[in-house]
């Protein structure tokens, strides 16, 4: 996998995880960047803000979802937790309670 | 139990899984109090400043911290994950997979 990719689904699982706690105007500037793939000057145009301001505020939120993910690894856990799931699956199709167990984990994430 | 303890219970779990979150005066005020159980004109005098000041350092901590469970939810999820692992390890005595999985599920918690 190229490395910008890699970059990339790890800032949306970061956002996943941690977005919640960001402000809104950094939200907005993020959405917009990340999820839809608009260019710093397109923001800037629709926001009506400079250019600058924009490529702060997306500076400032990226640098707060990695100190979250630094402080609460909540990404990190789900990593762990999610190759136990893969291995257990492996072992479930012959063990009812184990797959129903699997399950309610799979809802509940 | 007497609500009281519910919601020092509460706030410890809080602290345990959204400290890191806090600032330093934040976290050294908390401790204190909820910790190490010293009244507010205790820490008033050990760290130097005026009791409001702690007193108030006290209670954004703990609004923050409710903020955080009102955005990530990880007790409610937490206390839901530890109903499912209870339910299924009341069936697992004979059944070693389902056994060995919550034992792992467990380790990483």
């Amino acid at each position: 996998m190229d490395k910008d990719l890699d970059k990339k689904i790890r800032i949306h699982q970061l956002y996943d995880l941690y977005g919640a706690l960001l402000t809104e105007k950094q939200k907005t500037a993020f959405e917009y960047y990340y999820l839809d793939d608009y260019s710093l000057s397109e923001i800037a145009e629709i926001l009506k803000v400079s250019r600058n301001a924009i490529h702060e505020q997306i500076s400032i939120a990226t640098a707060y979802l990695e100190d979250y993910e630094a402080k609460l690894g909540l990404l990190s856990n789900r990593e762990k937790l999610s190759k136990i799931l893969e291995k257990y699956k492996k072992i479930s199709n012959h063990n009812d309670e184990l797959k129903a167990f699997i399950h309610e984990l799979e809802i509940m994430e």
